[in-house]
């Protein structure tokens, strides 16, 4: 089977034109299939203080109210999906961008919790698989936004780490799938203020042990459950590492790679 | 040859929740091919105004500087474009969101002019038939914001109008292409404050005489200049109505319709 690259780039990336560029470079030199999620970004919150909506975070997640929904489906499905394809076209790549939204891609429904009204947050139910294959056929180079729908006609805004991990296993029936989180850092560190105590290689009982130590920090552990929920779907590999070393992180020069 | 539906519809539409909601069901009627064009409205400007970005018109075009090219990629390509499609996709209709700069649809040169600095305002150089008859292939609906690109990395902001009018001429080689612009009167009027007063034909001379008369007011004559163009390049008919109205617009019961 052919490979294919999902590549997640965080808000941080996003946030920082240079890295931003630096990373599309990277991203640009990456042969055969590819598909780019970007995140949202410090951006949202930025225009909604200039716009006077208050943001409330609950053990920080954002909560989603009626407002934000608004914003985030600006700056994430607008302004920053289509810069990237922007740049990426200037860089020879044929890239298309989309939402969770079109061609009914990803379907989620709101987000009920016991205790917290995360407002119009999503949790994903299903990937349109065959509407994701024949766009890979056509060869072009997806860009997606965290922005989904409920199918009734509600926007939702969504994990963009979940929807990588969600489209990565969508398509393990036809390709061999990598997933690789790009951040602002190395990969996963043993020490957050060494750049250079990258832990290049994590198996279960390890994840284990590290989160039993208090190595990995609370940041880290939905990121590297996303990536074991992808590695138990068929997921060929999961590195995490920073955004600007794509090609490092492909060819296992760089960052940190999770296995079972 | 098949037939294909190029309906554009207007700002005023889309800043209406009511009217978007009964133009769209109208629009989910359509048999067959559609591509929906999708203007910007006020929200771009009360978004500017919430910002504080003064937005500057000059002749009754707005000057798009970089803070407000920032706001109508957010609007048109993010909020609007999304919205749109989660409530077709409510509806039944499998449709797609998609600007200018996704896989390289419409590629736009810098506006320049003698005395006014137009900021970011895109004209059409181009449009990629082949990527456009691709989709159209796999009968998806395609709902376009008017937000192009120069190839460079540069988004930019062109007219809604002139979109529609590109991608109809694009498509005359493979559909029998009917371009409707859809808006919130019943058609060219001879009186504007009489709704009854619809011209329901107008053609050249026509045209000529109602310019001279004047009766055709400063607003309606870009449009009408844009049908031309588009029936000069092979468009089957033009139509000019209510966006509500799209059906009866589509079998000619409703709305002004343009000939050569």
């Amino acid at each position: 089977m052919e490979s294919l690259y999902v590549i997640k780039i965080g808000g941080n990336i996003v946030d920082n034109p240079t890295l931003l560029n630096t990373c599309l470079q990277s991203f640009a030199k990456v042969k055969g299939q590819a598909i780019l999620v970007h995140g949202g970004g410090k951006m949202a919150t930025s225009i909604a203080k200039s716009m006077g909506v208050e943001q409330t975070m609950v053990e920080g997640r954002r909560i989603t109210d009626e407002d934000t929904l608004k914003i985030v489906t600006m700056v994430y499905a607008g302004y920053i999906n289509k810069n990237i394809v922007a740049q990426l076209q200037a860089l020879g790549v044929n890239a298309m961008g989309l939402s969770g939204v079109d061609g009914n891609l990803i379907k989620a429904h709101k987000r009920t919790h016991d205790s917290i009204d995360y407002g119009f947050v999503g949790d994903i139910d299903a990937v349109n698989t065959d509407f994701l294959l024949q766009l890979l056929s056509t060869n072009i180079i997806l860009v997606v936004s965290p922005i989904t729908h409920d199918g009734r006609g509600q926007v939702l805004n969504t994990n963009a780490d979940t929807i990588a991990q969600s489209l990565s296993t969508a398509l393990v029936s036809k390709y061999n799938v990598h997933l690789i989180y790009g951040f602002e850092k190395e990969g996963v560190l043993k020490d957050m203020n060494d750049p250079s105590s990258v832990i290049t290689h994590i198996d279960r009982p390890f994840y284990a042990t590290l989160k039993n130590q208090k190595i990995i920090n609370e940041g880290m552990i939905p990121k590297i459950d996303n990536a074991y929920e992808a590695l138990d779907n068929g997921v060929q590999s999961v590195i995490i590492g920073k955004a600007e070393k794509i090609n490092e992180l492909m060819n296992g020069t760089a960052g940190t790679i999770i296995t079972n």
